[in-house]
C-alpha cells in the first residue's frame, strides 16, 4: 500500500494503496458537492505574517511549519509556510469576494497536500505530509454556520460507515482537543483493532474568529456591515489507516466491497493444458458478465504461479471476494465463491456460471454489511462504562489499547488533565444529543450533566 | 475563473475556472490509466542531493527551486526541494520497487501540485505553483520505452484536439527546448489567437540518464544485471489558459461542450407575474429531461436580474448553449436556443420543448466541431512557408505573435540561436514524419533534411 520515503515522515503512496484513496475521494467528493460545496483551489505557500493573524490558530500550528526561505535562488523577504491548513489564505481570498448578503453562503472544497511537520511518523496515521480535502464556509447567520459544521459531520459519519464500513462514535470536542481557531469542534471517532481511538475527520464552528481578522464582512439586507460566521471541515488519507486497522486481520487487509478498487478476482485452476482453454474460456465469459454489471473485477491468469499463492495474495491484499474456476467447476457449470471476510453460513458457496453477476453482487452487498456489523461488535465489546476513577485506571492499564470509556465527567479540564496524565485517556468525543439525567464526575464527584468518551487515541 | 494571490507568482482557482480542471483530469485520468499507467503519490519534498544526481537535470531546474531550511521549529541538515517535477524522487523508489524483468515495465503518473519560482506571472501559463499529472516510466528495452514516449504523446494529441477542440502541431523539441535529462522531448504545440504558440504537454524519452544516476537495475531473463529504460511525460493547469486564449472572443471564454462545467443554461423569461408559472415549469421540465439525458445543465431562474444580463453573464463564462424559454414559447411548445460560437446558418434555432434533449445534444456536438474547425482555420490562416531569412524575420515582426513558420532548419543550434537573436522565434516542433526531399536551411543554405515550425512562444 505505501512506503517510507527517504524524507523524513513522508511516505510514497504505492498504486494499490492510491488506488483505494481515488475511490474515496470520489465517493466523498460526490456527496460534499451534494452539499452545494464547489471545489477550488489555493495556493500551497502562506505568508509567514498570515498565520499570525488569529491568535489561537498560530499557537496551534507554530511547532509543526515547514518554511521556505528561498525561492529561485534568493533569500525571500518574507518566508513562505507550507500550509498545514489553508483556513489563512482561503479567508484571506474570502475577504475579496464577500461584500454583500448576496455572496453569502460561500461553500468552497479543496482536495490537495498538506504539511506538518511530525517528529514521530506512523504510516498513515501521522505523516508530515500527507492528503486531505479542507472545506472552507462562510454564512450570514451564527444559526446557517452552526447548521453547516453538523451537516457536514453527518456527511463524514454515514460516509464511513456506509462506504467504508466503519462504525464510528460522533460527538463535541473538550476544549483541550478544540482546533486552534475554532469555538466547537466536532468529530468522528472510531476504534481500532487494538483498542486505541483514532480521529477520522472533524468538522468546526470557527464563529467569528477568522472574519474577524481577516475583515471578511458583507453589507446585510439593511446596508449594516456584518462579520461572516464560518466553518472548516476535513478528512485526510488517515482514512486509509482506519480502514487497515479497523478492518484488516491477521490474513491482512480485509476491504468493504463498496471502496475495494478489486471487488472480486478470478482464479482460474487448472493442472493439464488440455483443461486450460475451457477453465480461461469460462473464467473470461465471467470477467465479461461482471464488468458488465458493474463489478470492479480482474482475472488473474499468470502462468507460473500456484493458484493457492494467487489465493494468498489476493487475500492478503483485501480483495472482498475470490472465485475459482477449474475443470470440475466447469463441467457443472458452476463457480466456487470464497468471501474475504469468512463470514456467513459458509465461507465458500457455489453459484451458476451463468447467474455469476447476481450472486457476486448479493454477497457483496452482505460483505459490506457484515464487515460493518463485526466491527461494530468489536467496537461494543470494548466500550465500558467504569463506575469509578480506578474502573477507568483498570481498563486503560497496559500498553496496548483500552478501548472507550463512556463515563460522567464535569467538563472540567482540570479533570479531563487528571484522566489523561494517570489513565493516558483523552476525550475522544462528547455525544450530542445527552438526555439521561445528571450523575457524578468520575473524577471530581460534582455534578456532571454529560457523559464523554474516553479513550488512547493515536 | 481564477484570481492573482498574496503569494508571487501563486494564483487561485476560483470554482468556475478549477471545475473545468476537474473536467480535464477526470478524462485525461481515463485515457492515462487506458495505458496501462496506474496513479501513485510521491511527496512533496526533494532532498537536495537528490537533485543533483543527473547533471543536466540539475541545472535546468536549479534556478527555479524554492526550498525548505526549517521544519518543526529547527533549521534541516539537509534543505529540501519543493518539487519541480518529481523524476529524482519517484526514481529512488523505483530503484527500491525494480529487481526483476517481470517487475517491468512499471508505468506511475501522479496528480499534483509543483513549484517552480517564476519572475514573471502570467494567469495559467506561468506561475510559481501550478497543478499537472506526471507520469514515469520504466522498461526493459529502449524500443519498447521509446515506443511509449509516442503512446502518451498521442494520448496527448488526441485529447487536446478531441476534448478541448484544440489543434496542435506534434514533434520533437529542438536540443535547445530539451527536458533537463531527457535525451528526446516530444511536444504538442498550440497557436493562440495572438499568433503565439504554447506548448500543451510534453513526452520525454529519458533514455538510461536517470537509471544510471539511481541505479535502477533489473535482472533480465538470462539473469544479467540491465539498466531500465525510462520515460515521463506531463500536461498543467496550463492546459486552461489555451483553452481560453485558443477559443476565447471579444465576449469572453467560448467553452467546448466536452468540457464545459454546464454545457447548456436555461434562461426563463417572462414579464408579468401570469406568465411566470407556466414558464418556470417548462423551464424545470427542460431541465430534467436534459439531466437525464446526461447534459450538464443548469437553471438561471435568479430573480431580479433582466434577461439581457444573464445572456451577457453566461456568455462571457462561455457556456455553449444557452435556451431560452419565454411565454410564446410555451404557447408554441418551443424552446429558443442561441449557440455561443455562433457558427451555423444562423446561431439562434427553435426547437421542440419535448425533443430539447435531441435538439441540444446534437447542437453541442456541432458546436464542438465548430470550435476546433474555427480554431483549426485560425491556425491554418496563421501558419506561412517563408522561403528566405528575411521573409521569416518579416513574419515575426511587430510586438504581438507572428503565427507559424514551416521552415526548412539544418538542425544546427547556431543556426536556431540566430533565429531567435533577430526574430525572437523559437523552434516549437519538428514533426516526426517528414517525406519531403530536402532543401536549403533558411540560415546557413546548408543541406536540410528536415522543416521544424518557428513560433514566438509564451
Amino acid at each position: 500500500m505505501a512506503d517510507y520515503s527517504p524524507v523524513r515522515g513522508c511516505i510514497v503512496f504505492r498504486p494499490e494503496g492510491f488506488a483505494i484513496w481515488e475511490n474515496i475521494v470520489a465517493e466523498l467528493d460526490r456527496r460534499i458537492k451534494r452539499t452545494g460545496a464547489r471545489n477550488a483551489y489555493f495556493p500551497l505557500f502562506i505568508p509567514e505574517s498570515f498565520i499570525r493573524k488569529e491568535a489561537s490558530h498560530v499557537e496551534g500550528f507554530s511547532p509543526e511549519l515547514a518554511v521556505v526561505t528561498h525561492g529561485g535562488g534568493k533569500e525571500l523577504e518574507e518566508p513562505l509556510i507550507v500550509r498545514p491548513t489553508s483556513e489563512t489564505i482561503i479567508n484571506h481570498m474570502f475577504a475579496q469576494w464577500i461584500k454583500s448578503y448576496r455572496d453569502l453562503p460561500l461553500m468552497v472544497n479543496q482536495w490537495c497536500n498538506v504539511v506538518r511537520w511530525e517528529m514521530r511518523t506512523r504510516m498513515f496515521l501521522r505523516t508530515s505530509e500527507f492528503l486531505w480535502q479542507e472545506g472552507h464556509t462562510a454564512h450570514a447567520t451564527r444559526e446557517e454556520a452552526e447548521a453547516e459544521t453538523l451537516t457536514m459531520l453527518e456527511v463524514y459519519r454515514a460516509f464511513c460507515e456506509e462506504f467504508l464500513a466503519i462504525p464510528l462514535i460522533v460527538g463535541r470536542k473538550s476544549a483541550a482537543e478544540r482546533f486552534a481557531g475554532a469555538l466547537e469542534t466536532y468529530a468522528i471517532e472510531s476504534l481500532m483493532g487494538d483498542g486505541r481511538a483514532l480521529q477520522c475527520g472533524t468538522s468546526h464552528f470557527l464563529a467569528q474568529n477568522f472574519s474577524r481578522a481577516f475583515e471578511i464582512r458583507y453589507l446585510d439586507e439593511t446596508n449594516q456591515w456584518q462579520y461572516v460566521w464560518q466553518t472548516s471541515w476535513g478528512v485526510s488519507t488517515r482514512l486509509l489507516g482506519a480502514l487497515i486497522m479497523v478492518h484488516g486481520d491477521d490474513q491482512g487487509l480485509r476491504l468493504p466491497p463498496a471502496v475495494a478498487p478489486v471487488q472480486a478476482v478470478i482464479v482460474p485452476i487448472w493442472r493439464k493444458p488440455a483443461e486450460r482453454d475451457s477453465v480461461l474460456e469460462a473464467a473470461q465469459r465471467g470477467i465479461l458478465a461482471l464488468t458488465q454489471a458493474g463489478v470492479r473485477c480482474h482475472l488473474d491468469d499468470r502462468a507460473g504461479i500456484t493458484p493457492g499463492f494467487k489465493f494468498n495474495e489476493w487475500e492478503m491484499r483485501g480483495v472482498p471476494l475470490r472465485i475459482e474456476i477449474g475443470p470440475r467447476d466447469v463441467a457443472a457449470g458452476e463457480a466456487t465463491l470464497a468471501r474475504r471476510d469468512g463470514a456467513g453460513s459458509a465461507s465458500k458457496v457455489k453459484s451458476p456460471l451463468d447467474r455469476l453477476p447476481e450472486s457476486v453482487g448479493a454477497l457483496l452487498d452482505d460483505i459490506q454489511k457484515s464487515l460493518f456489523r463485526a466491527a461494530k461488535d468489536a467496537m461494543d465489546a470494548q466500550t465500558h462504562e467504569p463506575k469509578d476513577f480506578n474502573g477507568l485506571a483498570e481498563q486503560m492499564e497496559g500498553e496496548g489499547g483500552g478501548g472507550l470509556a463512556y463515563v460522567y465527567w464535569c467538563g472540567n479540564p482540570a479533570c479531563e488533565t487528571k484522566i489523561r496524565e494517570e489513565t493516558r485517556a483523552t476525550c475522544r468525543a462528547i455525544p450530542l444529543a445527552q438526555s439521561a439525567p445528571p450523575q457524578s464526575c468520575i473524577v471530581c464527584g460534582e455534578e456532571s450533566r454529560e457523559r464523554a468518551f474516553f479513550a488512547k487515541a493515536y
